[in-house]
């Protein structure tokens, strides 16, 4: 585990991990850039995560991977890296993107797949106890291969994108048999069954397999839908100028959803329906700042006091 | 008053009044068209209020208007319609517009302006007692010249729409000076201020006179924005399919929302907060059917039991 390690934090240390990727990202925002940001879906969930249970993270880096990004991932307290994977001779993923003045929209400007096209990333024997699983975006098939590995499994999320509802249709619908849960943006969502409208998607989604599903529609919040109903969270408000880099937005709102259930151990309606508010409040610092640095200074009381005054701003009747 | 005027079926009777439209529209939707439907900003704000509180009506119609929609109108118990205008030689405003299979998305095929183009409707005497003022959608110097004409007022809310803010700016800049409230979809704000966020929009308006504005987005909810702070409410989840028009949807959110306040006589924070869940019901039943077809068959017991599936499917936490 991590040298920062320390479960002392947290009540109870129910097992959650994250498998996906960790990324070297080069942002280009309406306003600034950045290039050598810690990224990748595997980071960002996990970073979210651990400011509420412990997670462990399954993921592999090249030699080319920075000290220092291996530094900041050891610096969260509730991060344990004992699972990913170093390959000198590898290289790191790679992605640019550049986000246009309506924040929502992007363009991806170069990737370099390195370790992700090799072998995925081996699961360390002391992780086969984990109970609550999410797999990080990379190939369904790879995906599909993780879950096996995880015996004690009570909860199994997934999340995808544009690429693999495109290219690997068929190894997703059969990872859709496999998983409990999904989380997808609106767009991906349409892609994935055809229709536009949030509530028509997931209704086709849970045909496919899931017992649930969460449309995340960016500023304009979420729509989780399960086999006894449904559940809507608006977005936090945010001006357009407070968001720094939505980099990761997705991933930190998954983060924030599995470590909530992973806090309470509940896997039912209600609890999904409050871990919503949790993901979402959780994004909402995520675009704070670019990479893992606002995520990095997160205080518990600076997350409480925000979710409270989530519930209070989207308190309804 | 209407002779199916009833005010029993109400606890009091606070004097809640709209000035606006009403209009003969034409509409034609991915999968249907109707011609001859009853319409305007006054006819939907009216029927969706009076499901709440008694609303008086101010607006003009001409010597074209079918006696099937004054009847229809009539048939609103709550619906008073001495301040309805008939002018025998002149025509009734009229719109044609056409729905996309986005329904978020419209065209307009013909406006034939008619009696907008007169004088307005004078407001009855017995319509000075008004305290809750609604003046829907139409040109701002004539919003402008009903306030006035209601000395007991106590709360003044207009609508308004993209027309006003590109041909008449400068009454419309005049109107948000003396009005205590907005209600604006998020293309229309952000056509006011130049701010495609509704956040940012929303603040921008306060700065223009208004105590609060709240901006409709739609299938993605409304914001309300105060000086005092903000508050979310998502759209109740509707499928495309359950969609049969649009038209009318944004009115009857407001005459939801002015229904309630009038309804409880409170115009403070956490009443404009409960009044968005009004609203929001509202519309999600206005747009079941074409016209007033859905409103004249609501019973009180069905909004209720939307209105607390609604509370729960958007508990936050």
């Amino acid at each position: 585990m991590g040298a920062q390690f320390s479960p002392q934090r947290y009540d109870h240390d129910v097992k959650l991990v994250v498998t996906g990727t960790i990324g070297i990202d080069t942002v280009y925002t309406p306003r600034d850039k950045r290039e050598g940001v810690l990224g990748g879906s595997a980071a960002y969930f996990a970073a979210a995560a651990s400011q509420l249970n412990p997670v462990r993270l399954v993921a592999a880096v090249g030699g080319d991977w920075p000290s220092d990004h291996r530094e900041t991932l050891s610096s969260f307290p509730g991060v344990c890296i004992a699972g990913l994977d170093a390959r000198p001779l590898s290289r790191t993923f790679a992605w640019g993107g550049r986000y246009f003045e309506d924040v929502n929209r992007r363009e991806t400007l170069f990737t370099e797949v390195g370790v992700l096209q090799e072998a995925p990333p081996p699961v360390p024997a002391a992780y086969r106890d984990s109970e609550f699983v999410f797999l990080g975006n990379t190939h369904p098939a790879v995906q599909l291969g993780f879950i096996d590995q995880f015996p004690a499994r009570k909860l199994v999320v997934a999340d995808t994108m544009d690429l693999w509802i495109r290219t690997a249709h068929s190894e997703l619908t059969a990872l859709l048999k496999r998983v409990d849960g999904l989380i997808v943006n609106d767009s991906e969502a349409g892609e994935l069954t055809g229709f536009r409208n949030a509530i028509s998607a997931g209704k086709k989604i849970l045909d496919m397999g899931p017992s649930f599903v969460v449309v995340k529609k960016g500023e304009h919040g979420a729509v989780l839908m399960h086999r006894g109903g449904m559940a809507l969270v608006p977005a936090f408000p945010v001006e357009e100028h407070q968001v720094v880099d939505p980099t990761g937005a997705g991933d930190s709102f998954a983060g924030g959803f599995m470590g909530y259930l992973a806090r309470e151990e509940r896997t039912d309606a209600a609890a999904l329906q409050s871990a919503m508010a949790y993901g979402t409040v959780m994004a909402s610092f995520a675009l704070e700042s670019f990479g893992l640095d606002r995520m990095r200074i997160l205080r518990a009381a600076e997350f409480q006091q925000r979710l409270s005054d989530f519930q209070q701003l989207a308190r309804v009747g």
